[in-house]
């Protein structure tokens, strides 16, 4: 039963023969190209493919090629950004398209035949106490995993489907989910999908992994980073580099979701956890209506940032905004943000009004800041030690909320201030385009584990 | 200007030559049935006046007659009580009308020619050392002010007057104001009415007062009970005994009404601080409007017990009720309470509906009890490390209140609980005789300084 199940999915994420000739092809003509740059720069770089389809766990369909530049160590920093950038650019010039993109240092990412192609110049590190670059150990991360996956490729290509399916793939700072790498290295630690399945609740318990064996080889830096990362879900020591947990980015959240998900998959598996239905959404009116609750959404101009930029700085805008309405006065209940054609920022709140006098503490009595106080308000009381008074205020949220804007008084993602203070606010209304959107967040389905 | 002002006062609050002829001759009828009935007893027993009456600190109209019957200290306290209140009610058969009454032991409460007479056994102490019950004490307080207060009876009067006029007088549990012993002091100690006014910022500063001087003269206890006191806005070591804090029922409220009225009084005197307009009154549904919250009002049978009893129950069961109603997820904004025809507690609140549904926190995903709420619920999701899920509410708060009172899950005054549970419950509405009061409560002007 499981097994059938198995092989239903490897059938839909295994790429075909032909999808393979079709890969190591354009791998062949891309590394053409780039020897052919290396050989007219006169540069003694080396290329490496990198990535899933170098390591050949990717998914049918999954085309994303990871081209990196390597130059020798004795190159100075500057120099290889200056020259590696460069280089990449010369190639991209002979790809169908290709843009400057950033990470720690530029690179060219661009397209060719269809292919999304990466160009990415690092140094040609031998082991983690060379790496100088963020990218520098892609490469020994690469080399780590051909040497140990054993031909367990397709047990990658099950459990990465499995974290797409539950929605924990992905290392990026808006997902916190588990990354290709990781998949990897669970793979090579447990020995199968089923496996890794199996130990979800161990992995918790037992929480760190140690593929290298760094806590006998480099047992000072392997339990500085154990400490140090004492409070993740999930400590895996990278077999590269004992300094680093391949977890890091792995929040409690995610962990949770694989950790019912597993458990539900081993007591009744299903072909839905790697291809889920998308969840049924209904009316969000009729939602508001039934909770008692009311939804605040406001709507901005989406500014042409990348996701790794523009989500993490539209979440801190929408925590800013909760913060700000709730010491304001009103009960927000959840928040929820992204993008279609406009940004959005939901929050759920209570209620829409609050009161228009509000009750101002004022100091102690008996101080001359209290005297001040006495004088100043016609209505004015004790309770305790300090001096009560009434203030006049905006009752509408929505007023409430402008005038916060406004007075620069909520915490908002730097690229999105402008924006922001110019959004529509919506309220117990969306646009048809985030219908379905607004029911998912208000009805939880947009979190719920089942 | 304000020696006329107080001259107006003293006119209205000075017992005229025939009132005092009056209260002398009723004092000499009752001290002669008071001995007859000892006589006839067979008891050694000395009567004494105390209060205000006795010490002529009493205010025109004021008839409040205290005769205790003191008993010599070798006769034990159960014999005292009882033989003690025999005799107290052989003499209350000879008033117009009597009745049990109970503090720390029971006496007659008694009525004679429209005084109200309370008959009171206790011990003839000669000092604090002495001291076995309560009341005893109060021989001591009536001998050390009329040694000690020197013909300034008026400025007593006119203290006393103040204080009630600025709503601070009574060291009832429900009042914590100024006593009327209290007052005799803070005359002794300043010299006169206006002296007491000026010293009001001093005499907070100073904190302390020590008439009899038992700082020097009973240094460590006099310590021990300021140390136990030093939250009090004032302390007066009782001149008869170092254990106490004349001043331990004030509250640090009626403390401050009396620090800024002294100060509003000697900056602009008038006569309404003695006698104050009541204030005015306007409609409590205009006002409710104005301020956008809403008036909830719990209207119950009035048990038959006295103020001592009621009040104090009464402002346990509001606070118990604004506790809880909050717990539920309302805005309490104020409480208040008393009685007319029938008790009455009242709440500010900003809303009246809360939503529908509820977010209900549940364990650590990864524990066993996790497991059970996850296989639980149907909505179901993760924030941190916890669990969390919905819950179907009651909205109305109406309905919440009755709830909360049928599980008992409201704190409130042991007397009154099954009155309570059994209250009409009003939205935004009083009966005639409750809108005067439901205007002061909501305007605060009930509580307002000025």
């Amino acid at each position: 039963m499981t097994r059938d199940i198995l092989q239903e999915v490897l059938q839909k994420i295994k790429p075909s023969k032909e999808e393979r000739e079709l890969v190591e092809r354009i791998k062949g003509e891309l590394l053409g190209l780039v020897r052919e740059e290396i050989e007219r720069a006169g540069l003694e770089v080396k290329p490496y493919f990198v990535g899933s389809l170098a390591k050949d766990t990717y998914l049918a369909g999954d085309h994303d090629i990871d081209l990196f530049l390597a130059f020798p160590l004795d190159v100075p920093l500057n120099e290889l950004k200056e020259e590696g950038f460069k280089l990449a650019e010369a190639i991209g010039k002979r790809l169908d398209s290709y843009e400057k993109a950033y990470a720690e240092h530029p690179y060219i990412s661009g397209k060719y035949k269809g292919f999304d192609v990466d160009l990415v110049p690092c140094y040609d590190v031998n082991s983690w106490r060379e790496v100088r670059t963020a990218v520098d150990r892609s490469i020994l991360h690469n080399r780590w995993v051909l040497k140990h996956l054993n031909g367990r490729n397709d047990e990658v290509r099950l459990l990465k489907r499995f974290f797409k399916g539950i929605n924990v793939y992905g290392s990026e700072i808006y997902v916190k989910g588990f990354s290709g790498y990781l998949t990897e290295l669970l793979i090579i630690q447990s020995g199968s999908f089923l496996d890794v399945l199996k130990s979800a609740d161990f992995m918790h318990r037992k929480k760190i992994i140690d593929p290298e064996g760094w806590l006998k080889k480099e047992r000072e830096r392997a339990l500085k980073t154990i400490e140090r990362e004492k409070e993740a879900p999930l400590i895996v020591l990278d077999p590269v580099d004992p300094r680093r947990n391949v977890a890091s980015a792995l929040s409690w959240e995610k962990f949770a979701r694989f950790y019912f998900k597993a458990r539900d998959f081993l007591e009744k598996p299903s072909i839905e956890f790697f291809f889920p239905k998308e969840p049924q959404a209904a009316d969000y009116r009729e939602l508001i209506q039934r909770k008692g609750t009311h939804l605040l959404v406001l709507l901005f101009e989406k500014p042409s940032f990348i996701d790794d930029v523009l989500l993490p700085q539209l979440e801190k805008s929408a925590r800013g905004l909760w913060k700000a309405v709730e010491k304001a006065g009103f009960n927000v209940y959840d928040a929820n943000w992204g993008y279609g054609e406009k940004a959005f920022i939901m929050l759920e709140v209570e209620g829409l009004e609050r009161p228009k006098i509000k009750v101002h503490p004022g100091p102690e009595f008996y101080t001359s800041r209290g005297l001040n106080f006495y004088k100043k308000h016609d209505m004015v009381w004790v309770r305790g030690r300090n001096l009560f008074s009434e203030k006049h205020q905006k009752s509408y949220i929505v007023d409430v909320i402008i005038d916060l804007l406004e007075k620069n008084q909520v915490s908002l993602g730097r690229n999105l201030r402008d924006a922001i203070k110019e959004a529509d606010i919506l309220v117990d209304f969306v646009p048809p385009g985030l219908k379905r959107e607004a029911y998912l967040f208000l009805s939880k389905k947009k979190w719920n584990l089942k």
